[in-house]
């Protein structure tokens, strides 16, 4: 790239480590090493963490603590923290907090992946979130409305694009933030990825940002990100040192690492305003805490200095 | 993609597991298991394979066997079995087993790099392969010309596209049957894997074949491949299950698996001849035998059986 070139368009990173990531690990983590790993990750320059999980505690023993962890978030001036909320219930909750600024919701792209994991078929999903989304505008809150299993699902197989582009439509009515689209088993590849953005553009339009979640399980997801983001998508979800496995492919990886998506984009000269050498440090240390080798790559490899085109 | 449409270009997958891939293993493989190896990819169809590498064997013992491989090379019609060559010795011993169709050779895209391991400059590079390049010519074999550290130097860091390219067409004189862009080190991502293919195509044209050989070391291998395949190139280096480490980077990935890049181009449509599910099979035995949890992961997460775009 030549100097005098327009940088590209810059990302957004969302961490969901503390959340998604640490909910499919087997080890434990205590409130305060959630607490000491949301700091770290503020530390690299990351400002949107998902944080905790307003679930039944007695079905997600592993985010019981989200209120602890809610009334200790550091005050961080620009840091916007989301919690997972499925129902009218963890809606209060989460708003109870008082420290949340970003709600997630989810709808599941096939009946059985709803009714297995969430109760509820596809229609009784779009019109829950559809629901807390409108009341979140009303709390002056941030609803991001999440469409799982968006590229397959482990129990339907494939999830047409028609229907991912319906549900996103159905969704949009209720005026959410941002919708995510998520390969939540990691079974996407990049024509079907720009296929689907297509598709849920031309139902959608442009005024509701996408945000692409893509699990690295078949090792398609840093090039998804790029068909995603090539596509007009600047926000991506990612784990620091790729914490969270998968719970339908127990040896297999989950969420892409975020420290692999900020090499990616460092290197292509595209800003995330992340500290690829900190959260390397982090991904690390994460790896000590959970006592295994995370799937992340970078942490591992180390940081190749220069970016593409400097030297 | 309508059924209607024309299927997307093949692709020509090479597996080096055998040679690059246990070379760099800390396990020593057998004889009898690298030929079992050798038989098990040709039972997924795989038809190009490196076998053998034609080095001094007190430099790298594990590939002392490499005329006892040859010699017991399965009879496949259609196999091309490929030996690595760096010097006119090797070359002499590679053609005296009078067993294999390719031969590969190397010129490393640095100096520093060149010195280290193969004791030459570019140039000296340049000038030992094209004189064995065209020594194939006159004997019947087909040559494959590397350019290693094509896209990061571990001693000297970038390595811009204009020096790829210049080396390219310099090797291009010699008319070898392929020019390999190899991503020794895993530092490349798609806008460098773009901007140097174009380039080289700028000054060598279209006659010779380009091939990529990318490692996943920092988890950008298969968006390379996608960005390789989609800017033109149809031949790719990958190794069963990720055999093989980093050498810069002792905790870190090598060659990108062969199961990986199959499970992406055959879920796009894109035929290469190869069954995944028995690959996946040869992927985990392998793993037993290096005992180790091997680096691809589409063995590990299992098949999504359906192709996007036949639901």
């Amino acid at each position: 790239m030549p100097a005098s070139a327009l940088p590209p368009p810059a990302v957004q990173l969302i961490d969901v480590a503390p959340r998604d990531g640490l909910q499919n690990e087997k080890v434990d983590v205590d409130t305060a090493t959630k607490l000491a790993l949301i700091q770290a990750l503020l530390g690299t320059g990351l400002r949107r963490i998902e944080v905790a999980s307003f679930v039944n505690p007695k079905r997600v023993p592993q985010m019981a603590d989200a209120e602890a962890i809610c009334a200790a978030l550091p005050a961080v001036a620009d840091a916007r923290y989301a919690g997972l909320v499925l129902n009218a219930a963890g809606y209060e909750r989460a708003k109870a907090t008082g420290r949340l600024q970003d709600l997630n919701m989810v709808v599941c792209a096939t009946d059985s992946f709803g009714q297995r994991n969430q109760g509820q078929t596809i229609a009784q999903g779009i019109e829950v979130v559809s629901a807390m989304a409108r009341q979140a505008r009303r709390d002056g809150l941030s609803a991001a409305v999440t469409v799982s299993v968006a590229f397959g699902c482990p129990f339907e197989g494939e999830v047409t694009v028609a229907r991912v582009a319906e549900i996103a439509e159905a969704l949009a009515a209720a005026e959410p933030d941002e919708i995510i689209l998520a390969d939540t088993i990691g079974v996407a590849v990049p024509t079907q990825v720009r296929a689907t953005i297509a598709a849920v553009r031309e139902r959608v339009g442009d005024a509701i940002p996408l945000r692409g979640h893509f699990h690295n399980t078949r090792n398609t997801a840093v090039a998804n990100v790029l068909a995603a983001y090539e596509a007009g998508v600047r926000r991506f979800d990612a784990s620091v040192g790729g914490i969270g496995g998968c719970p339908f492919a127990p040896a297999a990886t989950g969420n892409v690492a975020t420290e692999d998506l900020l090499y990616l984009f460092q290197r292509m000269g595209v800003d995330c305003g992340v500290d690829l050498a900190k959260l390397n440090e982090v991904a690390r240390w994460m790896g000590e805490k959970l006592g295994r080798q995370l799937p992340g790559m970078v942490s591992r490899a180390g940081v190749f200095p220069p970016r593409f085109g400097d030297a």
